[in-house]
């Protein structure tokens, strides 16, 4: 048995790997492999639709809302967006909360302009900025509601008076939100939603259409949309996958239940490293992420040595990104309070070892 | 027992599907599936590597030719090529040999000019242009090798003195070319490499860099390579299957013994066709590729009453594309000899019961 938090890809439900599985060998009783079906076909049609309908259920969308399942995974997105909605001199107003907010302002800038309506870079972004700045005439918003790097997330969603688009990679499924409040919400599937392969986007139809630029037909949310997400040959396997996660999802209570789960995983953690004279968390109390928890210890050799005794006792997937050190534990839907729970006792008997 | 000649996504080894399977449930004996495994560690970067080795190993590539696994399919080469290599004011030759092409010509119009090298639309695609017009100036030149919709295939390459830019998708690792002669060549995997949800890149580095337009990184070749195709989290899976696909070509005698069985399962097929009253072949003989046979019935009733009667006996993929009609039957690497034994036998059946 393996111990796995590792920040994505990551833990799936065994149901799901199980089910993928036996598709690869016979799908649905077809006697062919859900690789080697034709994906306009009923067998491949019924798994698209059944995949898009349990986003809108999951997340309870109204009709201006469509979903795709698209290639590329969410940096792809971060190009996508502005070719589908920023004029050449036109403003999209971004927060700076960390590496994946960063890269897309990279991407936006090659389309328009870009403001930064706040950062939390003076800290090495252990903290979600206290209030944006204002941005007069931004075509709209963007903000990465966690940061899977630096384990913050964003409690409350600013509101704007400009459409709001959503990098929710790291967080998407794990807890309720208004979903009909956000003009665009995208995210990598391989976190709650999947394995990689395949980015789920949720557009409010009525944004799109506004911008003069030609945009290249393949990257047209619009084609996309009107092709019922078979503008080309879609990345079969992962839709399957990411149908069958979000089934599970759906059987195991949904979003509402989720939340319940990842709120008593988190505060079980972080209760911990805060009585911890070993661990300590990194991320200022308000703003942490019940996703990504990072922490940190005094010095390398506990860090290493940790490392190692947690590698023996077959827990996988801890290490911090380079970027932020220490450790990360990453709790996403599909890990088990159980895991937790194994995953303190081990860090409590670490401690006391020492 | 099912004979699948499927478009793409297509027929693939048994030996791949077994271990694509396994690899679900516990991957090279981790104890983890290769869904839940990240993409940064060493049981995957062995993945990556062995899969882009055996690219260059079986295409016999020399140092200046690049191997990248990218998300997005075929369709998000056509835009990509022309954003990396044409400026707005440069010219590019395509030749137009169908739907594929089409759709080459209509993502680079959006980045520079298109010059229409030779066309055979004329005669509904089903046979190759006899000339290319040379387009003075024309930054590179770009082919489908095999045109997957109509039947039709190059089997001579044409001689430019500019860039060679070719989609392989249908027929890649199908015949023995010079592959160094090729300074892109592109391919969706889901036919002769693998399954949806990964594109082969094989480019030669020194095309790049030489355009004045910002290109969006999550688009840019050099960057690609640089991070040695893990740029973002790639589609871990796809490539996979892809690797193990390329393995089995490799211990199957590789490009070479494809192609002499390639070549001859097509010949068997269109030799019935030829001696057939009731089917016939639609594409000009020179022209008729190694990958997917079309033909036709003289009239709709006898159509639908053998496509019926293959269902019947386990013939699965057979329709022909809505815009050729009739039937297509393809015949990749992985389908064996005896399904095109099985399937004209069948033909034959069907032809003496009528």
């Amino acid at each position: 048995m393996m111990y796995n938090f590792n920040a994505g890809p990551s833990a799936l439900p065994k149901e799901v790997t199980d089910e993928a599985a036996k598709a690869i060998i016979n799908f649905n009783g077809s006697g062919l492999s859900i690789l080697e079906i034709g994906h306009r076909t009923p067998l491949f049609e019924e798994v698209m639709n059944e995949a898009r309908s349990l986003v809108k259920e999951l997340m309870d969308l109204d009709a201006h809302h469509e979903v795709l399942f698209l290639h590329g995974g969410a940096t792809t997105q971060f190009m996508q967006i502005p070719m589908n909605l920023l004029e050449e001199d036109e403003t999209v107003a971004i927060a700076d909360t960390g590496v994946w907010s960063g890269k897309a302002i990279d991407e936006a800038s090659c389309f328009g302009k870009v403001a930064i309506a706040c950062s939390s870079k003076d800290k090495n972004y252990n903290y979600i900025p206290d209030t944006i700045e204002p941005v007069v005439g931004a075509k709209y918003f963007h903000l990465t509601t966690n940061n899977t790097i630096f384990g913050t997330q964003w409690k409350n969603i600013p509101q704007v008076n400009v459409p709001l688009v959503a990098d929710m990679s790291s967080d998407i499924f794990s807890r309720q939100m208004d979903f009909n409040s956000f003009d665009l919400i995208y995210a990598g599937v391989q976190k709650n939603a999947g394995a990689a392969g395949a980015t789920l986007a949720v557009i409010n139809k009525n944004i799109l259409g506004k911008i003069k630029r030609r945009i290249p037909p393949i990257m047209d949310y619009a084609k996309h949309i009107e092709a019922k997400s078979m503008l080309n040959t879609p990345p079969v396997f992962a839709i399957l996958v990411s149908m069958l996660t979000l089934r599970w999802l759906k059987t195991n209570g949904g979003v509402a239940a989720m939340e319940k789960l990842n709120n008593e995983k988190s505060r079980m953690l972080y209760d911990y490293l805060d009585s911890s004279a070993l661990f300590k968390g990194t991320v200022r109390k308000d703003d942490r992420s019940n996703m990504n928890v990072c922490f940190v210890t005094e010095d390398n050799l506990m860090e290493k040595r940790f490392l190692e005794f947690a590698k023996q006792n077959n827990i996988y997937g801890i290490k911090g990104h380079r970027l932020s050190g220490g450790f990360r534990v990453s709790l996403y839907n599909a890990t088990p309070l159980s895991s937790v729970q194994y995953l303190i006792e081990q860090m409590k008997n670490f401690e006391n070892s020492i």
